[in-house]
């Protein structure tokens, strides 16, 4: 049984025993907040004259949950789509992980956002921050794309989620640091933390399945469909939680801004590093995006639309050069097999992020902010507010982010090693076949799509 | 001439004649109402000095509008387009009768929801409320998908639209009951009038194109950008006319839950029913939306996240079940062929979706809504209510529907009967070449897309 | 070297010296303004009790921005992604071109639109007027799809965004015309700027070509992607900059209704014009969008909604009309080989817009807009206002348009014949391959995405 990848019972005794632990938490413990709780709106309202309706937070987040739910389903998925016959798996396996992550997120964030009265409170603002919890799962399962069982991916967003609230919670509640887009919190965290999966689930004979292990011309556009919508709603998911007013305005035009000065630098790379200048859509399609990572720390603060820039031109210039000369390396080396190379895209422009993010903190002063320094750094009303130490402590929080994946990687990776959950034979990864109804192609294609049943998997795996 | 599919006459006369019909009606009827007109919101403004451009309707209502109107004409129509070669009219009819059905929506519900003076007046909230009446119509296309002309589409759309608000008039201004999201006046009504006309065009020879009536690799792809994009707004679609303030922002929550839990049941099940324990993209494209259909009138209650996510779960079981064991036993028994399976995804989720409406109403009390509950309940305000009697309307609400969609369905379902719309030969249904000037695929695939002219039909098919 | 399409070197050197000049000139002269700033936003507040964050300009067009985000990247880029081997070139370059073209409208209009003491002041106003600046690089980017080097376009790009801001200064600052949704600025400018591009690079030997320059029955289904989001988002387009309340709630809702009456116009006349009744994926794609664009003067006036049917209607039929009749005559005698058909979709709907929103400014009268009048005609408050004068003005702004776009498009194109760019030889264009690296198509396919080698083109075009 331990090499058949057949889901029958596994898939669903899993998704339907995590479902039941989360209604009854759920019933347990989660409670609707002011704003979306029929009785303590409308009481509020009554004690004060001037409060209406307008002023209900759905108005004024739920558009940018909605753009961050885009890029968690569409943008994610889609991205993950360029691989020939992953398709199904791409699209089908984050939305169940993402389905899963998300309510689990809202249990783990709530627990240790602080509770009302032992309840966790839910509204609009935990949607957003379930959305980028599910994020980091996401980035992982690029590092993991094609080798692992939709059981194994469920069992990792388990652990990531968990780990991924500890951290938050220590880095915004306990170091006070600021980091709304979530350079390091989401992209940092969960790029190292897939890395390290993936280093601990290294497959020695993969090149095995290396035939599938690439794109065809109708995936990469399927994938570009992902590309373009995380570019073009990063500016949201960077500004979604960030104070109301100037913050979440100007959060969302520096990342615009560093998202197509990124874009020129990924262009002009790309074509530099082929011999014959031709451009490579997986350069397109992912260090395009990096100008979004770079600027999620830095990107509410005073950073000006000329730095944005700056950073998101050398993050599209890294996220090239480490596709075409770090990603090798770190297979051949490492043993990191990173399908998506999500260190491109979520590694390195993460960790540039929160160093950008720490000199900017480090930088800040009321002549430039004024009375919004407040706004924007949560200590200067308690009055404990020192540039310096504030560009110290964000420094602080990439080591203990960086610590935190490694080590939530590392035993996680462990746990998914062990042989009970159905993960693909070398000779069957990046294969939708094993997992999914595969319909043929037109007429004369079928062989194409034709894949071994489980019964030749386990003698073929044995 | 009654079996030719020749468009070249019929398609532009009917269309032409319907919008010069629309356009002297909308001339003679409509009007801009207090938030579109230039005088009539200025000189209101005028009168009170508080009153600013930022209290306008659009700036509440029109992101929902969006994202609803992306669920009718990306949602639906790229649903549609999982058949292997019947992506051009998937989306394409679904187009053209969407753009048919709001123009004609707009007339039948102001007409209903009352005049002014004899006039319709029109703004954003109209505006959803014809997309509403639209998504029923594309309901029934999917029982008929394949099996129709266009110039069929745009009858049953004329008839359908006008039931429609009939219907809706019945609920929401006769009864008084809540149906934000349309699990009775949208999902019920749109899935038996469909299922009712496809039963009546009943066609015994439909196996002829069987060898089309499936998906291909990348059709079933384009299909999960329309069941992705279903998904992450139908929060938007269920809370888009709720009342502003804490059932907007509630209902959209609610209905987020719902479909999360409903994903991990599809997932289960897809995979529990299935010998080789494969997923199968039917179920993931469909059933995994049965969620957002099952909330749609308690939503808006006070139905809890808990509550949402076993209505959820329960939608996305019955969902899944219903395409496996019960679509066959429609076909083989009842004559209904559902090319799309509208029964499992529309028809049973809203039923449940109506009945758990009604129990929520019934439930209902003062303690819980507090002063919200005249919020959500209209009746409060006017001391009629009564929450065992707001149950039983909502259920009789159900039993009204399902009366006047399958009687709609019938009488319509004979009109479409008659043989002078070009409808398609049984050997030549699910077949975009039928209706549209089809490309070759790259060379050497042409022969895949030649299809019969319409002499050569006609000789087929007498 | 000169007939080499090598862009090794070409491209990076522009990419990097553009970029490196946007961030200079944006270190220079660009600042936050009052609503993105953190002292300037809070400062205000502290003067004013009343004012709050709930107030920034933010939370009234960023969500308009997005949506014409969307349609800038995804609208045009996959509208463009029909042509059988041009995928990647059409999403790819539209994102190169629109990322550069972004940045550099917000330092050209932000120069005309008026400096604040010697700089430009950013925030989500001027996001959106620079995608629209680009919507108008990206029409003309239609119009020479697949004969065009990367590098050819973003040198156009130089000169159209310039052009196009001194065109819009001379409209909107000097004429003081309205045209919020661009039937002039916008699609007349883009689409004469770029037919008189294409004329002056005709090519004799085009046909060599020929066989590539066709759709295939998924890129098909790509194209519908970007149709269908243009189509869904064109009211936001419209309404994106009008003022605050009814004028953009009105406009937004004119241009819906254009646009449903000009999808049936669509589709009837694709049928009657087609031997077989045929429907004709090229129209639906194209000028079911017409309506959009001929309302983009007239839609914040009291245009009515019947109004706007009989505009949408009638851009629909002259944009089917076109595209059958007219585009050929173009190349044949006129040697305008406009690959899009750009002139049917933006030309001429857009002039009809301007002539639409002429008639439709002379007629207005106190009588229909009330106090409503200054908020649509911004010289009724210097007491300057005219009807009649008025519509005159708005038709000298279409003259000056058609001018300027056409002397502009004139010398861009002798500057883009220069033979230094590395265009595709006229045996390549509409090849992805000559500018991509292009996996291959499943197995036995690869054949049919083999392309010469930059050594062999430059033998073959020698």
């Amino acid at each position: 049984m331990t090499s058949s990848t057949n889901m029958r019972l596994r898939l669903p005794l899993l998704c339907i025993i995590l479902e039941v632990i989360l209604i009854i938490l759920f019933g347990t413990l989660v409670e609707y907040n002011d704003d979306t709780h029929a009785k303590l709106w409308n009481e509020n309202r009554t004690d004060s004259a001037t409060r209406n309706d307008h002023e209900n937070e759905f108005y004024y987040r739920y558009p940018s949950f909605q753009d961050v739910h885009v890029m968690i389903f569409v943008g994610f998925g889609f991205l993950m789509t360029f691989l020939q016959r992953y398709g199904f798996s791409s699209v089908g396996f984050n939305f169940l992980i993402a389905a899963f992550s998300l309510q689990w997120a809202t249990l783990m964030q709530g627990f240790f956002h602080g509770l009302h009265h032992g309840k966790i409170h839910v509204g609009v603002t935990s949607m957003i921050n379930a959305d980028f919890c599910t994020g980091s799962v996401l980035i992982s399962f690029g590092a993991v794309l094609g080798k692992t069982s939709p059981v194994q991916l469920l069992v990792m967003a388990i652990f990531e989620v968990t780990l991924f609230a500890v951290n938050e919670f220590i880095l915004l509640s306990i170091l006070g640091v600021n980091d709304a887009g979530g350079s390091m919190t989401i992209h940092t965290f969960g790029a190292y933390f897939g890395l390290m999966v993936t280093r601990v689930l290294y497959r020695p004979n993969l090149d095995k399945s290396k035939h599938r292990n690439s794109s065809v011309y109708h995936s990469d556009l399927f994938a570009m469909i992902g590309t373009i919508y995380l570019w073009m709603f990063w500016p949201s998911f960077n500004s979604a939680i960030t104070n109301y007013g100037d913050p979440q305005h100007r959060t969302a035009m520096n990342t615009y801004y560093s998202l197509a000065a990124c874009t020129l630098a990924t262009f002009a790379f790309s074509a530099l590093v082929n011999p014959e200048g031709k451009l490579d859509m997986v350069h397109i399609q992912n260090a395009a995006l990096a100008g979004g990572v770079a600027v999620g720390t830095a990107g509410e603060m005073m950073l000006t639309a000329f730095g944005s820039m700056i950073v998101g031109f050398l993050a599209g210039t890294i996220s090239v050069l480490g596709y075409k000369y770090l990603t090798p390396v770190l297979e051949s080396k490492l043993k990191i097999q990173d399908t998506c190379g999500i260190h491109n895209l979520h590694g390195m422009p993460g960790v540039l992020g929160a160093v950008v993010g720490a000199v900017t903190a480090a930088l800040a002063s009321p002549d430039v902010y004024g009375h919004g320094l407040q706004r924007v750094f949560a200590d200067v009303e308690t009055g404990k507010w020192n540039p310096q130490s504030r560009g110290g402590f964000q420094a602080i929080s990439l080591a203990v982010t960086l610590g935190m994946a490694l080590f939530g990687g590392l035993i996680t990776g462990f746990i998914l090693k062990l042989p009970i959950y159905g993960a693909p034979p070398d000779t069957h990864c990046f294969e939708d076949g094993l997992y999914w109804e595969v319909p043929g192609e037109e007429e004369g294609h079928q062989e194409l799509y034709e894949v071994a049943t489980p019964n030749e998997v386990e003698k073929l795996s044995s």
